[in-house]
């Protein structure tokens, strides 16, 4: 039985892998991955065979891993951030039992909703959701109804995939559902673009400002809760200690 | 200026911690945390100094370590998964300002909800929540609120602290509101406990059968969408690609 790992890489550099994502990379014959984050792994691992897919041929690559492992090779598909997370651990898995020889491995990793939030602070202390706004694999409508869902509770939100070519006013859009659902529009808001990357940016604003700022598909956006502040240059959610005292 | 490192180790083992938490850890003099997380990290730096208070304690933890820093020793404060997730970020940015020559540094880590998905499969496919049952510093109207919206929005959801001495039916009163908001009793749902430490099991369930568990408080719940199911002995929420085509 051969293994086939999945395995997250976290937001880019070496820094943000785990020591099970080193090990596994290091334990396989074989790479798969998008070229953007296979390029991220060679410099670590020069001498592995690479093979890489395009975007939309994620299914292809998810099969294409589990044939060279069932064919006898150890195998890695790397992708970012974490693997469960929008990533490849959900179509390898739905594809396993045609590769019943193949032992199947997830590996955690960072996604971009914590590395992005500990670039900005910590604007998602307490309880939070994960949205995409990427309407390629699940319709708007459901997507409304989870933004209109997370305004209600007034979590913190971290949105992926805020903007594409072809989705240019979807930020615009998630932000005026928050605004008409519960969240003010003073709610403190921030954005990183290119998380763990050479480039890294932030910037705080609110979610008033939001709705009429474009970022692109290189950025997570972070949406706070009532309680949510600025201190300093920092978006910090009070994880709600008594502060006040000396002992507290 | 001297640095204070927030560091998360994720669930436990050392194949968890990032690089990055390896090198905060290994540049400090100083290492602060409940022990229970200390203790996790002694075997990796044994020659630190470590300094733990207790359970109830966080805020004078946060405080010990920002003049610990201050005082000129370059210092860690590790907390379990992210340090950013329900851990010691958020108070150590509220009590900053009063150490305003202190370099503080969040380092991200694997949070619970990550690396317990890994465990079950890839429940956390699509958009998901996380939240906490612990009523201690969120009022559990607001709790409520947000298992509401939770179910409303169809998400999928981790929770945290799913149960402890004093809160033995907070799973039980989740479970039903959940119920009551249009999650099916059929929902595949799934608990992990001790993720990546010793002992770690994992269970299947539904979210009928959740309702009558015990849990106890080193567990880490999982609530799947309508669409989540369960292959093999895994759980997995689709993330929504065609797979029936040889080429999709």
């Amino acid at each position: 039985m051969e293994r086939l790992y999945v395995v997250g890489i976290g937001p880019g550099k070496k820094e943000y892998f785990t020591a099970e994502a080193m090990h596994a990379l290091e334990a396989s014959d074989v790479i798969y991955g998008y070229p953007v984050y296979t390029d991220l792994v060679k410099p670590l691992f020069p001498d592995k065979d690479y093979r890489t897919t395009g975007m939309r041929q994620e299914t292809e690559r998810c099969r294409q891993a589990l044939q060279c492992a069932n064919d006898g090779q150890t195998t890695a598909l790397v992708c970012s951030g974490d693997a469960g997370v929008y990533g490849m651990a959900s179509p390898v898995l739905e594809l396993a039992e045609q590769y019943p020889d193949v032992d199947i491995c997830v590996v955690a990793g960072v996604t971009a909703a914590l590395s992005g939030a500990a670039v900005l602070g910590a604007p998602l202390s307490n309880d939070f959701c994960v949205i995409s706004l990427s309407d390629l694999l699940t319709p708007w409508e459901l997507i409304e109804r989870r933004l209109k869902a997370a305004a209600m509770g007034d979590f913190s939100i971290a949105l992926y995939n805020p903007s594409s070519k072809k989705r240019k006013d979807h930020l615009q859009r998630a932000c005026d559902i928050l605004l008409t659902n519960g969240k003010s529009p003073e709610t403190v808001c921030g954005f990183v673009r290119n998380i763990g990357r050479d480039g890294e940016e932030k910037t705080l604003t609110t979610l008033a400002e939001l709705r009429d700022t474009e970022v692109d598909m290189f950025t997570t956006v972070f949406i706070g809760t009532v309680e949510t502040t600025v201190l300093g240059d920092r978006m910090v959610t009070p994880r709600g200690y008594d502060l006040t005292g000396g002992n507290a």
